[in-house]
C-alpha cells in the first residue's frame, strides 16, 4: 500500500523529450517515505515558524520532535512503514500533464515537479529540477484545496525561500494556484467519494446516515489572525452536499488538534463519541481537506477514530476514500491548470491580502509574476 | 428613520377578506421599539438559555440586564429612539405576501405574522392572530439566513412551548423554512447590497476597497457543541463573492462578542483596526447574517466601528446597505417560501440533525408537521 523507497533525484523521465513549456509545482506537506525519515521530517515540522511558534523553538522544536518520534513511528509502522503522499502525488501529477497536454496543447510540453514542505523531494529539489529541464514557465500548484497560511502560505514561503537560497530567484516567470475550495472539478471528484462511501453501507440504511465531513484543524490563533481556511472548508462541504443532492444529514468538524492551546472545533473525535453516545450507529467520515491518503486519514481517521466509533456503538465507520489517483480527481488538477492558464491571472483575488493580524513580512509574495514585470519579493497588493 | 411605536395587537387588515391558506410566521430576534422597551428586551435575552448558560440564571440575568439598560439605552437613542425592526420586518412580510399571491396561486391568500423572540409581536402574539384568522397552513420562516441553535433554534423552540401556552398545539399544520444560506435569490440581493456599497468609492479606488463580511459571532463553546453557523456563513459568503464577480479582496469575520468567555474569530473591530494599521484606507463592511437593520448595524457597525476605523486612518468607511425592504429582497423572501411549498417537505435535510453536543432535549422539534400524522413533539430523526 505504501511506498517504502526513500525519494531520490530522479533524472529527466525518457518521453519527455521536448523541454517543458510550463513546469507545474505540486506544494503539499509531505510525509516520512520509510520509518527512518519520520525523525528528520518531525524535525522540520516543528522548525516551522509558520505552522507553530514555540517559545525556544531553536530548542524546544528539535526536543518536541525527538520526544515524538517513537510514537509516530509506530503511526507509520502500523500503515505500512512510511507515508504513501509521494506515490500519489507522482501519480496526480503524471494523470494531470497527461491530460494537460492533450486539453491545453498551446502550453505543452507540461511538466510536474513535487515540492514538499517537510521532506524530500523539497522545494530547492523542484527548483534545480527544473532549472535542469530548461523550464521557464512556472505555475506554484498547491495541493490543499483550501487555503491556509500554515499550508499553502507556509509552502509557498518556503518556496520563494528556496529560490534565493539556490540562486534561482531569476530563472522563472512565475504564476500561482493558491486555493481552489469550490472547482467544479473538485467538487466533482469530492461527491464521487462521498457516493462510493454511502455506497457501502445498504440500501435499506444509506439515507439514515451521517455525513461527517473532516478537516484538519487549527490553533485558534490562526483563526483569529484572520486565515481563511475554515470559510473555505465550509463553503467546500456546501458544495459538495449540493452536488450529491442526498437527504443525508452531514456536519463539518475538525481533527488532529494537539497540545495545551485551544483549536478550532468542533473536535471530530469529540462528535463521533458523541453521535455514537446518543444512538448513531452509521457514520461516513469524509476527508474534505486532504488529497492523498496520509498519516491522519490511514492512522487517525481509519484506526484511531474507528476505534472510538466502535467504542461507542457505531456499528458502521466508513471512511470515504481519499481523492488520490482517481481519474476525476486527475481530471481536475488538470481542468484546475488550465482554466488558471485562460485567465492569465498570477495568483487568485485573494492571495496578497495579508491575514488582519499578519506579522510575517515574508507572507503572500510571489517571485516574477506573469503578466508584469519582475518584482522585488515585496509586499504586493 | 425608526418606528417609535410600541406593538400593539393588530386586526386582520380590511383587504385580506378571505381566511389566508398560508400563514406564514416570520421568527427573528425583534428588538425594543422604544427606549421603555429596552429594559424588558434584555430581561428577556437574557433569561434564554438557549442563547446565554449562565449560573443562577434567574437571579443572574435579570441583573445583568438591569446593569446593562442604562448603556443600551443610550445606544437605541443614538439611534432614533428604538429598533427599526418591526417597520423592516411589516414591510418584508407585506412585500412577500403579495408576491407570493402572485407567483403561489395555488397557496393564497397568504398572510404573515411576526414572532419576534425577546419582545412584541411574540410567538404568542402570532399563534393567537393565526387562530384569529383561522389559518391551519403554517409555515415558521426563520429571517436570520443561517442557522445557529442560538437564534432559528432558539426561536423554534419557543414557538412550540408558546403553542402549549396557548392551547393551540393541535391548531396548524407546520413546515419549516429553517435555513436558506445560499439561496439565489437572498445571494442575488445580498450581492446588491455590496454593488451598492462598492458603488460609494470613487472609480479610481473601487477595485482595491476591502471587502470585510461581518456575521454576529457565538460563543466557542457553542461552535464546540457543532453549531453549524460558521460552516453555512462562509457558504453564503463564497456564493456572493462568486456572484459578484468583482477583483475586490474578502475577508469574513465576527461582531458583537461580549463578556469573559472565548468567541469565535477573528474579531471584526479587530480586523478593522489592523486592516487600518497597516495601511489600509478604503473598507466596506457587509452585514452578512442580518437581513433588517438594528443595533448590530445601526450602532456597532455604522457608529461603533466607524469611529475605529476614523481612528486608525481608514478614510472611507462605508457599510453596505441592509436587505430591509429592497424589491429584490422581497422577491427571494417570495421565492424561497415558493420554493418551500413545491418541495413538499416539513424541514431541511440538517434540522433534525441535533448538534452533536446538543443536552437540550426541546431542541430540533416539530408540532405536525405537514406530510405525516401528527406527532408528539419528541425527537425525530
Amino acid at each position: 500500500m505504501t511506498d517504502v523507497q526513500p525519494w531520490r533525484a530522479q533524472s529527466a523521465p525518457p518521453e519527455v523529450s521536448a523541454r517543458p513549456k510550463t513546469g507545474i509545482v505540486m506544494l503539499n506537506l509531505g510525509g516520512p517515505a520509510t520509518l527512518d525519515d519520520v525523525q528528520p521530517f518531525l524535525l522540520e515540522l516543528f522548525a516551522d515558524r509558520e505552522i507553530i511558534q514555540l517559545p525556544f523553538q531553536r530548542w524546544l522544536g528539535p526536543f518536541i520532535a525527538r520526544r515524538r518520534t517513537p510514537k509516530v513511528r509506530q503511526l507509520y509502522a502500523n500503515i505500512g512503514g512510511g507515508s504513501p503522499i509521494l506515490r500519489y502525488t507522482e501519480a496526480q501529477g503524471q494523470g494531470m500533464v497527461a491530460r494537460l497536454d492533450r486539453i491545453s496543447p498551446e502550453t505543452a510540453p507540461h511538466k510536474f515537479y513535487v515540492a514538499f514542505r517537510y521532506t524530500r523531494p523539497t522545494s530547492d529539489d523542484a527548483l534545480r529540477a527544473m532549472q535542469h529541464d530548461g523550464v521557464e514557465r512556472a505555475i506554484a500548484f498547491t495541493q490543499y484545496p483550501q487555503f491556509s497560511c500554515s499550508t499553502t502560505g507556509s509552502s509557498l514561503n518556503e518556496l520563494w525561500r528556496a529560490a534565493n537560497r539556490t540562486g534561482l530567484r531569476d530563472a522563472f516567470q512565475w504564476s500561482l494556484v493558491d486555493r481552489w475550495p469550490v472547482h467544479p472539478g473538485f467538487i466533482a471528484a469530492m461527491t464521487e467519494t462521498v457516493r462510493e462511501g454511502l455506497s457501502r453501507f445498504a440500501p435499506s440504511v444509506r439515507d439514515r446516515v451521517t455525513i461527517l465531513f473532516s478537516a484538519h484543524s487549527l490553533p485558534l490563533d490562526v483563526i483569529d489572525r484572520g486565515d481563511s481556511y475554515p470559510q473555505e472548508v465550509g463553503a467546500s462541504v456546501q458544495r459538495v452536499v449540493e452536488c450529491l443532492s442526498a437527504a443525508n444529514p452531514f456536519i463539518l468538524a475538525y481533527q488532529s488538534d494537539v497540545g495545551p492551546v485551544r483549536w478550532l472545533g468542533p473536535s471530530t473525535e469529540q462528535v463521533i463519541r458523541r453521535l455514537g453516545g446518543r444512538g448513531q450507529r452509521e457514520l461516513l467520515v469524509v476527508p474534505i481537506a486532504f488529497t492523498s491518503d496520509h498519516i491522519e486519514t490511514l492512522s487517525e481517521l481509519d484506526r484511531e477514530y474507528g476505534e472510538v466509533a466502535h467504542e461507542v456503538g457505531i456499528t458502521q465507520y466508513v471512511r470515504a476514500p481519499a481523492l488520490n489517483a482517481r481519474p476525476r480527481f486527475l481530471d481536475a488538477l488538470a481542468e484546475i491548470v488550465k482554466d488558471h492558464l485562460r485567465a492569465g491571472v498570477a495568483y487568485s483575488t485573494q492571495y496578497t491580502t495579508r491575514c488582519a493580524g499578519c506579522t510575517n513580512p515574508q507572507c503572500r509574495n510571489i517571485l516574477n509574476p506573469v503578466g508584469s514585470p519582475a518584482m522585488p519579493p515585496g509586499r504586493r497588493g
